[in-house]
């Protein structure tokens, strides 16, 4: 199933187990694409910092056929929720200013097969923008991939700097979601 | 189930039995929507001339989440196909030049669920520009919608004009479908 469900960044191999903490709970980020969705589930656990569980890549090749990588990507999808088991799953918002529209359309097909699965999964989805999840991670909504690649290894106190961009992006959305929308309502500072 | 998928045109009643005939075939002509997605499953008969055996619309009613929108689309879908069992799914392509990107963008979502639900039925998904449809019905690529919707009428021998227009649009694009690629491809003359 692994093989199935992703190309898991090397950087970060799956715990031993996979049975999340009854005290604890993860977030999955998602960077939507055509090609390669990365994704990133980040455990948080009361009273310590939030720790990488998994991150990975789907990806969608059936070069051929939209629809048969589209069902490429939910199948991918549906099992990194299954195996992983997360309480909400965050993506990041598609531009509306595409210099390609025919491009954005086609990301269009792949986020809604993505929020399709969170939704059968039974769990909330929430959508951030590029700008949001940059400032919330550096304070600069237009700080560069290396500053954000920093800023996600620096909060989930990476030996390394994240990579590829695809999965270093859907652990800053999970963060993101994170600080905004969990950190917040627990009443800790941000 | 029929509510459920379902607000079936009345001018298209569905038969009494959905069971397909073994001599026929049926194709499923799709006009995608975030808000009404019209249905429209036309049967082909060796000898005969198309004929309607059920029209309608699957609406996304939830206006605060596009996430759940996005499961009543394809739960609609996927209940059509259960139901009416169509051998081809033929669907119209988006614009890629829309005033409002954000608005293709998200048309691409509910798109992308619909086109998920006919891969996962395992059947063929075909894809038709709006311009192509409106010459194949008509020999006018940008004939007026009063056009397309006599041509629909006469093509499919109904006693009234085809309403509303997503169910029209619908029956366009299976019909399209069968000339462009049913018909043809069986050695009769288009």
């Amino acid at each position: 199933m692994k093989q199935k469900r992703t190309e898991a960044c090397e950087s970060f191999p799956p715990p031993a187990s996979v049975i999340p903490d009854p005290l604890s709970l993860r977030i999955l980020g998602i960077d939507p694409g055509l090609n390669i969705t990365g994704y990133g589930v980040i455990e948080i656990t009361a009273g310590r910092s939030p720790k990488v569980c998994e991150a990975g890549m789907v990806r969608g090749r059936t070069r051929e056929s939209l629809t048969a990588r589209l069902m490429e990507i939910h199948e991918g999808v549906v099992d990194v929720i299954k195996a992983l088991r997360p309480s909400a799953m965050a993506i990041e918002q598609l531009y509306s200013h595409y210099n390609q529209p025919r491009t954005a359309i086609l990301m269009g097909h792949a986020r809604g097969v993505i929020c399709l699965a969170g939704c059968q999964a039974g769990i909330p989805v929430l959508h951030y923008s590029a700008t949001q999840i940059k400032k919330v991670l550096t304070g600069n909504g237009r700080a560069p991939k290396s500053q954000m690649q920093q800023a996600v290894q620096r909060e989930l106190a990476l030996a390394d700097l994240p990579e590829p961009a695809d999965v270093a992006d859907a652990l800053a959305i999970a963060l993101c979601h994170y600080y905004l929308n969990v950190r917040r309502s627990s009443g800790r500072p941000v």
